[in-house]
């Protein structure tokens, strides 16, 4: 990886008054932090407005005395950094790095302790983390309590879900902050649904004030730490962290100095976009720590995955038994169901249509024996990762993939099983090397064994990036599904290519599913950490198709499943729907053929979280460019300008748009396929329906193009 | 390994009946079950008098139906053991399994469930254990509480150790049941100590009734499930189960049927030295699972550990450091304390002193990096087990030792982090191979990792049992301190030697220590589930000779301390104390070398718990006989019958023995070593100072030692 430090200097100086500012680069936004009856504050001003207000920083300590009073300043230490950096995989081809920073350390006399406080303060927001330095007086400590606040300057729309330690498959609830209440969330198809208190909710946690400013409240860097959501204060009008517990309930985290927790960021922006624009979450975490990253590339991929969630179809069981014991079981004596989808020439079929279509990769789901049971019991031997089913043949599919150029992604779920799933890992990672899997999609459905912990918890997160950083050493890359949201880390192993962490496309086939605003209202959380493998491109996108009378959806249009390949960035996206119904719609088809999924350059056109998002991306491979547009339950009207475009260069434009009479739930296959010729200079405005979308793949016009007389957008 | 079955038969009879009784062979013990309010329970009889009073028999579950009422007996089966087996290393070649036994079927009309109980009933006690069908309406159930109880017939005496489910290293309490105070308990050089119960107590428990009738509560057999302490509840004279929780703590159990719980075991018998004499908790056990086990040889050894329990001494630790961090430390930049005792030379010093006596083994203690702040911080990467300190060189030392044919003892101290273990086993067992270590030594001290499990719970009896089951693949000896106490599992798996799990021999060297008494308890309760790797053969008995004035010392003589070799039963031995120690005394040091710990043959010649025991034993290698007498703080004669003499032969007896001014306080390393000639029709009685003991080596005698007219005895 290429880093280039552009400037960089450190100023030391020693201040002898206790209140320190900070100015962001552009000046727009202020920092203050000062000491107040000994106990470390901030505020965060924008435009000299109260963004955050004056909020408390510090711990209460499990045992010992608490680091959140007694403190004196001791030293600030002001910094900037202006440098750029290269992501392996990602939305930019160079990624900016520009704030101003500063450290303070803080004594705390009474016990000789000390500990520091690091700001960064970008244009578009605050980064800000506790370091412990290593010190005699302070080598192991437990926190109870995080007791950092975020003090709210008014009752903003906030878009939330449920504050839980353990799952965040939430749909979105907008509501002002005064009427969070998360026991309201919908826990119906989540089976670690809990909600941890009444004014809980999950971060990243984006608002808009009544003045139209757009704050997020998020964390970067998350290692060695439980992942941090917010209670609200309503009287105090201020989010307190909340920090999820370890099995010793009054412990949160078990700290070894040196260390520091992860950064808290509050985002600030006038314009919805720069929210999404931001490489804040990034640059807050580590250099990449793979010297050799030739091997992590993006993958586009289809699947034996969706065919067992439509109703009535597949299988990810071999035998409809529910008690089975992996030791014990004589899998081959088991009956079959006759519905195991993860059969060898399923499995072929997948690899002729990906080989056929020019996706990299085929993942195939319950391909190992376990799945009789895997579910809902808290069972610990519940995988062994390297057996596969009778009817599944390991050697045969890693052959026949490997003559057609497609790889094969594994599936390791571990039903929450962490434990039993580290004790398997080096073998399974073995298995997946001497059969030629390249990446592995991971899965914690479940309450999490060791018994106690949970899904955010320091112990899980330790476990997400011990399996990480073990890929990494054998050169796998990882696609986590239901692990704690990710936090930027993908910087540090761009190995990580993408997590689930929240509500997937999946919930659309049995469930009340994600309703049209979901995909509009997630690249402003969730995927603000990392890419997500949301699974999109269901075509067929009624479950009466295979179930007549069964009322689940995709709360979507044909186009706008297109469009999310864009507006939903991953370095690993899935073609979802089964090879028969794209085989149906290959017109449509073509976008997801062509469409990228690593980006040179990104512009982010237009975008209001809970109502529309339009991005436009150029392919890393290609050069080519890709606009996605999504709108909520709402038709409207995208507004693209393609200034975007290179201005000596004519392009052909293949919009994938929402036919007419298009409709999520009226009519939701209706799509248009139409071509223009448009330039730098174009604007157009495309009508997308309720609940709909449109996808546009940009290419350099050949000369052939500019015969066939296309229309000017 | 050898097995015949002598006689098997079953009787199938289904009885209308629902009382169920059930003899013992030799028709002592009676046993009747029967279901009372269709409440199943229990009571055991000897000589038609009640020993358990009626107890009930059930569970209660975390969700679902209870199994504790509502059942209905549908068939009992009846059959009847008479078969022997060979141990591969034991207190006999041969091993007798004869009992009465009785399946009773239970059916739970309302639910549908079935349950089982399996009984056997042997001449000196009963064993049953719940067996859980596979059947369609219980497949997955949660254990809130063993309801199991014991009811006694009178205020006994009891040798009990206070409840705790995080260890077993306290010392012995003699009271009436009445008096039994948990919470006196002391706990002082035990980091985990807590009680979990005023009244709780630990198993196995002995007990005295007022009429001499000995009784002792365990179990046999503990896998997948915790191990079962006892409540005592004074107003209705009954211990009842308490089994250590779950982090989940209303949870006990997970269970997935088919399972049963590990055998529950009364043992009744008129003569104390008839408790010893059983092999009742191994028969309970399941058959050997090695399939080869010429690799697993009794071991007796010396090792680097003792000079770090003695004041002033030596240390684990190499540098004086409370802050390190396994993966950030270099080693080589720490300062050593100058006191790290696992270096190279002092290594090779008692390798070679292991090699000039005939030693076995040479255990080392410290080498491996992470021991300046593994106790007491609840630390999870504590240890890598691969990694030696600076000054160890684990290559030199294995070639040092094989070739004067010595094997080195590996050590993992786990701190209680066993997910840590777990993660680095794989790597840590071949890493012994690759350095030829034939056995480890493992250690738990502290708080268990993952958080909330327990020493003596679910998941801690399966980490050990799948240590064990791994070690059994590799071909490696085990020896497992701070484990949960074993319940005979070295019948399955022989590669277990031995274990700690009691208050060792260590605690002299810095605590109040083990009374004189201690020994002669053990082999009443902790040793009746295997070999405990005791420690003994400390010969500089008192601290002072370390550090003046230390008031600390093992409470015992030095001819104690040898008949410990014979008292304590365990195919692993140690000569704990520092080779200059035994320098001084070589005469005495003759019989730790002489004495074997594999027996062909054992003789509880008399016995009395918390009074004396005394033992002879057959040493499978030479056949020459081991006697040892031990006795606790009251001087006593030991009384030898030398009836277990082969008629035909002379023999020469080396008899160590209590000087007569010798006092285990006053004068503890005075001693006398004499020979006599000694024959099937000799008998002595021999003085046993306070605290004191005698050991025997006894040989079939020689025309030159007949020549030398030794005394007859």
């Amino acid at each position: 990886m290429k880093k280039l430090v552009l400037l960089f200097f450190s100023v030391l100086c020693v201040v002898n008054i206790s209140a320190t500012t900070l100015m962001s680069p552009n000046q727009k936004l202020k920092l203050i932090f000062d000491i107040k009856d000994s106990v470390p504050v901030y505020s965060l001003l924008f435009k000299d407005k109260a963004v955050v207000e004056q909020s408390i920083m510090g711990f209460d300590l499990y045992d010992g005395p608490d680091l959140s009073t007694g403190f004196v300043l001791s030293e600030v230490k002001f910094s900037e950094y202006n440098d750029f950096w290269t992501p392996v995989l990602g939305q930019y081809d160079t990624i900016y790095n520009r704030c101003n920073a500063c450290l303070v350390s803080l004594k705390q006399p009474s016990t000789g302790r000390e500990m520091k406080i690091e700001f960064r303060l970008f244009d578009e927001g605050l980064g800000f983390r506790y370091i412990f330095p290593r010190q005699p007086e302070l080598a192991y400590f437990r926190i109870f309590k995080e007791l950092t606040q975020f003090a709210m300057s008014g009752d903003h729309t906030a878009f939330w879900i449920p504050g839980s330690f353990d799952t965040n498959e939430y749909f979105y609830y907008t509501t002002k902050l005064s009427k969070i209440n998360a026991e309201e969330g919908d826990g119906r198809g989540i089976s670690t649904h809990k909600v941890f208190d009444k004014r809980g909710v999950q971060t990243p946690l984006m608002m808009k004030t009544s003045k139209g400013l757009y704050i997020n409240i998020f964390e970067a860097a998350l290692v060695d730490y439980p992942a941090m959501a917010l209670i609200y204060n309503r009287r105090k009008q201020t989010f307190e962290a909340a920090l999820a517990p370890s099995p010793i309930d009054s412990i949160s985290a078990f700290m070894q100095t040196p260390c520091n927790t992860p950064w808290r960021t509050v985002m600030v922006t006038e314009k919805a976009e720069d929210i999404l624009a931001s490489n804040m979450i990034l640059n807050l975490n580590e250099p990449c720590k793979i010297y050799d990253t030739d091997w992590i590339k993006p993958m586009k991929y289809v699947g034996i995955w969706w065919e067992m969630h439509v109703p009535g179809r597949g299988s990810w069981n071999y035998a409809d038994e529910p008690n089975i014991k992996l030791a014990d079981t004589d899998w081959k004596s088991l009956k079959p169901n006759g519905r195991h989808s993860a059969n060898t020439e399923n499995a072929k079929r997948y690899i002729d249509f990906a080989a056929k279509h020019g996706f990299d990769g085929v993942l195939v789901e319950g391909w190992n024996v376990g799945w009789e049971d895997w579910s809902g019991n808290w069972k610990e031997d519940v995988f062994d990762f390297v057996t596969p089913y009778p009817d599944f043949d390991v050697y045969e599919i890693y052959q026949y993939a490997a003559q057609r150029g497609v790889k094969m992604i594994m599936h390791h779920e571990t039903s929450g099983a962490a434990s039993n799933y580290e004790r398997h890992i080096d073998e399974a990672f073995d298995f997946m090397k001497r059969y030629g899997y390249p990446a592995v999609k991971t899965g914690y459905v479940g309450r999490i064994i060791p018994r106690g912990e949970m899904h955010d918890g320091q112990w899980m997160v330790n476990h997400y990036n011990r399996v990480i950083a073990k890929a990494a050493d054998k050169q796998i890359m990882v696609d986590a599904h239901e692990p704690v949201r990710p936090t930027g880390l993908c910087r540090t192993y761009p190995n990580l290519l993408a997590c689930e962490a929240a509500r997937g496309n999946e919930f659309n086939a049995w469930s009340a599913g994600n309703p049209p605003e979901h995909e509009t209202i997630l690249p402003f959380t969730r995927l603000l950490g990392g890419g997500m493998d949301y699974t999109p491109g269901i075509f067929e996108i009624k479950m009466e198709h295979y179930q007549p009378g069964n009322p689940c959806q995709v709360h979507t249009t044909i186009a706008k499943q297109l469009a999310l390949y864009v507006t939903m960035y991953s370095p690993l996206q899935m073609a979802a729907d089964l090879p028969e119904n794209y085989e149906k719609y290959l017109d449509a088809f073509q976008f997801i053929k062509d469409v990228e999924c690593d980006w040179q350059d990104t512009k982010i056109l237009e975008a209001e979280p809970g109502d529309y998002i339009t991005i436009a991306r150029q392919g890393k491979k290609s050069g080519n460019w890709f606009v996605g547009a999504i709108t909520d339950e709402n038709a409207r009207k995208a507004k693209i300008d393609f200034d975007f475009l290179d201005p000596k260069t004519k392009y052909v434009a293949v919009v994938y748009s929402d036919a007419p009479d298009a409709d999520w739930k009226a009519n939701p296959k209706a799509y248009e396929i139409n071509t223009y010729i448009v330039t730098d200079k174009s604007s157009a405005k495309i009508k997308l329906a309720p609940g709909g979308g449109c996808a546009i793949s940009i290419r350099p016009a050949t000369d052939e193009d500019l015969e066939k007389k296309y229309k000017k957008l």
